[in-house]
């Protein structure tokens, strides 16, 4: 393994372009707008913002994009194709990255060209391109399966035709960091321009292989936000970029506290969720739930985490269940200001665990009734639901009637709404007006699959004006009923909050 | 770095431990049992089912386990505590694996004990366990942040206390390739027992750090399944081992056609669903979109693929989108015999291309569709809705009306169901029955966030006596009329294919 890394790595995002080649995802010009403003608030060097010869609108994107005056460079993808660079050129792309196969796969198979030809293409696109005084990049496309000798002699020429860049693709993700660390020390010796890493995850691979260049002397990876690209995706840029700072101090121009909030921008718009243990941006990235974890973090944070979460625009989360141990139990309860007697906390963790058992998560909301009930206050509801009707069609505006028992007082009250739920929500909130103005803060229903007959499950928060929130949840065969189900009781919690 | 590879490496699964620590997510033995038979099928060599000591459930699922007599060997976690051990071996575990921190942080701010004291409870645990007989495997927690002497030192105690497998733990996943090397290989001239490696993924590197154990000369694997686990998760099986068998052409006993299987079946159980972009085992891990690529992948499918698909159990995907070319297009023509002649094809291209541009997926029915009406075959919908309404209520059936023309002649029909949506789509199913027998495979509400008055996406596949498949999708306010219109539009498009 050569070791010989530079101090500073340009970062060149390419979720607008390889991301957006993620199968089903298709990023509009607005949002392309809203995420290159992001990407240029985060601090990377290039943005790869499409491939203009795609479509017309992909065109249009670029022209409205290089008009903002964004700090990144601009970068247009085009095939070595007189057309597609004259298409990038019009689109007004600062910068084009141009690349065509060099493998045999490549040679035989897609393009049915021989080495020269394929050569001559590379080395007159670069020309072209600089002929109109555009940054050029270039990649050899499927460069690790490429033979070295003509890698490099086509990396050689591209060098010679003045080329500012050469990127090296491992397209389908074929490659590990040993041999990555070849492959460039290999192409350091006769390439003086910086040289890119491109990687791709197929065998999970992707952020070790750009590191592995990188301490090879690449100069420069592309990556994308949250991994996304081609089948398995690229190397995920906050993966990259962490590892560079905290592990080889190696800097980059990226605002590290600006990664989650860009990575949830980019997961919003392209619909693409990252599990919560996605590294660095996951819900659960900062997450602890074993006893054992977090007595640990409790005690000194670093004990249980590599970076802390504020680096990365994070929050460290404290999650309860059945391998919930005392201290977890006994910090939640110092922060709820709750008072337990020892046998009173035994049975509280005992409480926890089994419901843990069960499958069950608590929330901290739960966690404060169970040891609110095991203390002795009092929890029965104050408001319980007597009787529902509702009524809806396509030449009857949805109507709910909704009668409850308030304090003891019975009422009821018919309201309309958008949709049969809505209807109903509203009715319990004129209802509950006199005990409390709630508002809802989130209704969530989860995937519901299998039958029309499926459960589905509701998932509310409601809060009041002083800004207390409480959750409910409910699950039903009927949707209209789960709902009712899950916002009376959040509205029940938030009335012992109030107490 | 080290190259000395063994010639193979076991697997050690966690999911159902460390995976199982995934804050928010909790197993029920039920589920335990059912991934641990699939575990089993897999051929991983041990299966970490829990830490007996965390829960009387936990206890119950080791007897239940071990009664199986299944090939892998039933491993349960241990603190160096007498107490932990005695619950494990009181729980029937074939295998313990026991652990202590080591590093500084851990023994000043958790344990709150000298080098010493844990160097004892080290040895005397390993003792203990060996004294009853049962495999024993060790861990030093936080091992890649312990003081290289001092590490060397407990491996090395607990080697003459004959424990038959030491495991190094990156516990917060701080290290990278090149050093998890370097201490592997400076373990491997004192240790002669098989060294296990146990990598986090807090820098998306735990995959890369375990190959780099191996390649030092690590025997064994700690993993898990999608990567689950503390925080940003463990290592992923299916990663390492597709990584082991193709790169290094190492051996393991995994049935690798069983990945994709087994990922699904903990993805459903714990409710963590895998992003497209997982790697192997992703939707997306074989699906192409991009004309560059698709024309590659139909030419000869190792273009753009590291493995075939059917490999791990996966299937290959060609969406269509705003980036298809026309080789997508030409095959997909094929595949359903329609012949266009080059104006309509070129404008099936175009079409396709400006819906992607303004951000809709182009399903395979879609495409039937829309290559069909440029061919001049008319498109009218033979059933359309001329009206409906509901009522549910808690002293209500549900209760829906609906009226259709079906071919011009106006139906109407009432029927009951455990819901409005049941209700409404058992109307529909008798109405249509005449003209077709429509089974409703599949119902899909997606996640709806936001108010009740948030548009909700139900999206359905039906089926006729023959298998021919349709699919719906509708967006409305009301759930109710969402349902409606997906399941007529899908029947619709039924009718369309049968004609």
């Amino acid at each position: 393994m050569t070791y010989n890394p530079p101090s500073d790595v340009m970062i060149y995002d390419t979720t607008l372009r390889d991301g957006e080649q993620t199968p089903g995802v298709t990023i509009t010009t607005d949002e392309k707008i809203t995420i290159a403003e992001k990407l240029d608030k985060l601090g990377v060097d290039v943005i790869e913002l499409g491939f203009p010869a795609a479509s017309i609108g992909e065109q249009k994107t670029f022209k409205e994009v290089t008009k903002l005056g964004l700090t990144s460079q601009i970068s247009g993808l085009a095939r070595t194709v007189k057309k597609d660079i004259d298409i990038a050129i019009d689109s007004d792309a600062d910068y084009i990255h141009t690349f065509i196969g060099t493998s045999p796969l490549h040679r035989d198979y897609k393009l049915k060209m021989s080495k020269e030809e394929i050569l001559d293409k590379a080395v007159t696109s670069v020309e072209y391109i600089k002929d109109h005084g555009i940054t050029a990049e270039f990649s050899c496309e499927d460069a690790t399966r490429t033979e070295l000798d003509y890698r490099l002699e086509v990396y050689g020429a591209v060098q010679e035709a003045k080329v500012d860049k050469i990127n090296v693709p491992d397209t389908v993700g074929v490659t590990y960091p040993v041999k990555m660390n070849e492959l460039i020390s290999n192409l350091m010796e006769e390439i003086h321009v910086p040289i890119s890493v491109h990687c791709h995850n197929d065998f999970g691979l992707a952020v070790a292989n750009s590191l592995a260049a990188i301490e090879a002397g690449a100069q420069q990876a592309q990556c994308t936000i949250n991994g996304l690209g081609e089948r398995a995706g690229n190397a995920s840029l906050e993966e990259i970029v962490m590892s560079l700072h905290k592990f080889y101090g190696i800097h980059t121009n990226i605002n590290a506290k600006l990664l989650v909030n860009t990575s949830e921008t980019v997961s919003r718009i392209t619909g693409v969720k990252m599990p919560p243990n996605k590294a660095i941006v996951g819900d659960n990235a900062f997450a602890h739930e074993a006893g054992i974890h977090v007595q640990g973090v409790l005690a000194n944070s670093q004990t249980y985490e590599a970076m802390s979460p504020e680096e990365v625009g994070h929050k460290r989360k404290i999650v309860l269940g059945k391998l919930t141990g005392a201290n977890a139990v006994k910090a939640k309860l110092d922060e709820y200001h709750i008072n337990l007697n020892d046998e009173q906390f035994n049975e509280l963790v005992n409480k926890i665990k089994s419901l843990g058992d069960t499958g069950k998560n608590i929330t901290d909301i739960d966690f404060r009734s169970i040891a609110e009930a095991i203390q002795g206050k009092p929890t029965e509801e104050r408001i319980k639901l007597l009787g529902m009707s509702v009524m809806t069609g396509d030449s009857t505006l949805p109507t709910a009637t909704v009668k409850l028992d308030i304090d003891g007082e019975i009422k009821y009250r018919a309201e309309t709404g958008v949709g049969p739920v809505d209807a109903v929500i509203k009715a319990i909130q004129s209802l509950v007006k006199e005990v409390v103005n709630i508002e809802l803060v989130e209704y969530h229903v989860e995937g519901i699959t299998g039958g029309t007959n499926a459960l589905g499950e509701v998932f509310v928060i409601t809060a009041d004006e002083d800004g207390n929130k409480a959750t409910g949840r409910s699950t039903s065969e009927d949707i209209v009923k789960a709902s009712i189900d899950a916002v009376l009781s959040s509205t029940n919690k938030l009335l012992m909050l109030r107490e």
